[in-house]
């Protein structure tokens, strides 16, 4: 079935954009994986690069999809930021592939998908710079936090997840997001008198 | 002068390796870049993978030149920390290609490099989670503190770094590593009585 064929196109893509890299990966490589010619395979995708596109496209959108709704909701910051942190973790550990390649390999987008990107991602961090500037409205952070950079701060210790992050580790997604949660949280609370 | 020319083999590669990847960056494509044959290339340089293998070799020594003798000295722990971190991002900070290569590419190598980096990067990571072992014995950690995961959460800020450090931006490396330093160890500091 077409559909079917599509998906085992787009899961060995996916497998190999994220083990080997975009730039690795031709659609000759990806058919033969799947013993296709190349030819036919086209008959299922545009290009290699519409390929990459969907991956990273709904990647971001699944990302701010789970995410943005904590954001705005009328949640004490705290709890917002740890939630936010569970909801981004849970998506991470249960789609690596598209975690890396949408960190790493929509770089090799052409130049309007990556500015559409750029655009989401700037979103995208707003929303953490955004409630860690209400805890420090509400007084729950410390007046003198640097929203940015301890926004940075909780993407990075999400960005790098993928690389160490093991499914038959010891510690569950929400374990990790509450322990780096937990340290960043405390880290900019405000004084306690 | 031969040295020069090899100097200028290793440049080429690292950008290329680090822009695009080591599998999609080939002997040709460098030679090509530098106006060599690829034939005369192999003159300066055994394979693509030593290539790689000296990059991330030296990489590797380097991290830990700077950071094993600050983390063995007698400093006190959140002190100790803090150095680590600024020789760590300052390293990072002078050699952008070299450490994206390092943390990405390193994969690329055969079987027994692979298993030498990782060696290389439990011991650096165990400078990590030694000094802020020290810290909760000292009593200036929390005892509650998972020396492990505040490892990861030092380790994963300055591994992000390549992905958004911008030498023309508006904070300096030490600026940047004060920063996610300065809210690490408030996040695992003892409590205050």
């Amino acid at each position: 079935m077409a559909i079917d064929r599509k998906e085992q196109i787009y899961s060995t893509a996916r497998t190999m954009f994220s083990e080997r890299g975009y730039p690795a990966t031709t659609v000759r490589d990806i058919a033969r994986e799947l013993n296709m010619q190349a030819g036919s395979l086209y008959a299922h995708i545009g290009s290699k690069e519409d390929v990459l596109w969907e991956i990273v496209e709904r990647a971001a959108l699944q990302f701010i999809g789970v995410v943005a709704p904590i954001a705005s909701s009328q949640t004490p910051p705290a709890d917002k930021l740890r939630a936010m942190v569970r909801a981004h973790v849970l998506v991470v550990a249960d789609n690596l592939d598209d975690a890396t390649i949408f960190l790493h390999e929509w770089k090799f987008l052409g130049e309007e998908r990556r500015a559409w990107v750029n655009e989401r991602r700037n979103l995208y961090e707003g929303f953490y710079r955004r409630v860690i500037d209400e805890g420090i409205d509400s007084g729950d952070f410390a007046a003198h936090t640097d929203a940015k950079m301890a926004a940075l701060l909780v993407l990075s210790s999400m960005n790098w997840l993928p690389q160490w992050y093991n499914p038959a580790g010891p510690l569950s997604p929400e374990e990790i997001a509450d322990s780096f949660t937990q340290t960043i949280l405390k880290g900019i609370q405000a004084p306690q008198y």
